[in-house]
């Protein structure tokens, strides 16, 4: 069986749990590396993939003997067979915040099952500490990123849109990666006030800023990058707004470190925001791995503390309704030490 | 207020819902238009949409006084506010194939819910059925997929790999539409025996099988084809299975109404494989709108039936292990006279 099952089994046993279902696509590609629909039972003897007649050849031709998974096809499981996976279990595990409602009114019945309990957080506790082979796919997603950013710098022109700017960089990531880890983000002028912006017809013009958030995958594993740069001289206002949050992002970067506690990092950030008149609107960075969102979220609610092997990333921004927006952002692992900044583009001020 | 709201409310009234929850992203834009993260609540006497300060002033420029949508930011919203939303509502109704557990358990505190009632049947009920606007929207996508699939013919040559052509759909769909409506598929001689098969390095040869699973969307709304073709003759069993395929396809049109059985059509088809020694191994198609997979689903299990300006996928197909598969499928609209079909590129045995 491999680690990161016995890992999970090991858990299990810590919280009382006989078994568990795994439900969400992620969690069972991080435990099986197997990518199709269906679920994972973890029974007290077996690990059994359930799922359809579109994916047995595939799943079959991926697994091997030494993965200790047995796959189903669910049009060859019977009402019975259902109800006696979990005989004798008293508690089983499963994952409350991917889990809807009615999936967990339907297997509760399915699978005739006498405590459905919480149990994600043995997931999430897990995924959040990433191994050496993990934080290898981290690092040369973050690696491709700097090389798209450095080709970006060229290709940046005044008469380019929002779109084509963002096509460079999907087709940059497609060719060289597997593809953009999320919708990628080029706000210019006024747009870039828009945390979320989409990418539109608008046309770069001389004096615009521009945002632009990017991230890529390598076996799945995600880089997130943002950084603002300028058309031409910023005026004193941007330039300004841009040494601040540059200078917060930073001193962030330089508080980060195994042990550190996570709200007040975040609350440092807020109060020299605040100072300012400033409001930081959205978290201050998030866990990166096989999801581009995923734990620790960088908040001021969560109290707890950075640990050594997480993956997370750091982007405080300031956005003037109407008007304009700066957001810089790395990802970043935490280690004993420090923080090691794996996206390493420049981030002084740029002018194109 | 827009007619869909009125909508949900009159049907609201009938299962004596007094308030709703509606956090399915999907939903949200098919009430409002609105397209970032929050939650809409339907409440006795408005429709409150909240979000965060990443999307206050997109949302902001897109509501009208005639949406009768307010917008809250939740950062400016109480703990004791939450709890009065839904003041004196003995039924608040929720989407429970959407919601987590966890959200579940969530809203019922926060905002002190009495009763929380599985209700999405509302709203799939209401999406199944399609106005003018959304049909117009559908039958769109549909036309440039057909136009799509014009440039493959002659785009698709020997020496090609699979995601070379599969990059080809993309940027076709990019360039006419608003990008693909799902991950193309391009799965080619053996490969084809995989019904949701990933684009591989794999080169086209003379004598392959391709199948060419493709849609894309227009105003967020779905398109939805397959094509299987040929470069150069076929064998004898490739021809015979297409054919046998391309007949159950077409039976299927002919059945198709308003008024017509899902389950006694998908029955007629399976029975037909039966006879054959094959086997039905997916649904025979889905309903196709914002979503490119919803209700409803056409298969053995459902015994409803077809009602007029739904949009349904007709996708019979044959796979066999390690070998080939055929699969044929087209995006048809439910009239009162029969089955128009929007998709319209020929299914005739193509060869290349």
């Amino acid at each position: 069986m491999n680690d990161r099952l016995q890992a999970i089994r090991n858990k299990m046993g810590g919280l009382n749990l006989q078994g568990m279902i795994i439900a969400n696509p992620v969690n069972i590609r991080y435990l099986t590396k197997i990518e199709a629909e269906g679920i994972l039972l973890i029974t007290r003897k077996e690990n059994i993939f359930i799922t359809d007649g579109r994916y047995m050849e595939y799943v079959s031709s991926i697994i091997t003997p030494f993965d200790d998974i047995v796959v189903d096809d669910q049009k060859n499981i019977g009402k019975d067979e259902y109800e006696n996976f979990f005989l004798f279990c008293e508690n089983v595990g499963f994952e409350e915040r991917y889990l809807t409602y009615s999936k967990y009114k339907e297997y509760i019945r399915k699978f005739k099952i006498n405590n459905f309990v919480e149990a994600e957080e043995i997931l999430i506790n897990l995924r959040m500490i990433k191994d050496d082979e993990e934080i290898a796919d981290i690092k040369r997603a973050c690696e491709i990123t700097d090389e798209c950013f450095n080709m970006l710098k060229e290709f940046i022109h005044p008469g380019l849109t929002e779109k084509q700017i963002a096509r460079k960089i999907q087709d940059f990531y497609r060719e060289h990666a597997e593809g953009e880890a999320f919708d990628t983000i080029v706000a210019s002028g006024e747009n870039s006030s828009k945390p979320h912006a989409v990418p539109t017809d608008r046309t770069i013009k001389p004096k615009d800023i521009i945002t632009i958030d990017m991230g890529c995958k390598i076996n799945g594993y995600c880089s997130d990058m943002t950084r603002t740069i300028f058309i031409g001289e910023p005026t004193e206002e941007q330039k300004n707004i841009y040494h601040f949050v540059l200078e917060n992002q930073k001193k962030v970067i330089d508080e980060i470190r195994d042990g550190a506690n996570i709200k007040s990092i975040t609350k440092s950030v807020e109060s020299d925001f605040n100072t300012r008149g400033e409001t930081l609107i959205h978290a201050l960075g998030h866990g990166v791995g096989l999801a581009i969102h995923e734990d620790p979220i960088i908040h001021l609610k969560n109290d707890s503390s950075l640990k050594e092997n997480m993956v997370i990333t750091n982007e405080p921004g300031i956005y003037i309704p109407g008007n304009f927006g700066v957001r810089i952002e790395d990802t970043i692992l935490v280690t004993k030490k420090g923080a090691m900044t794996l996206t390493e583009s420049n981030k002084e001020c740029i002018i194109i």
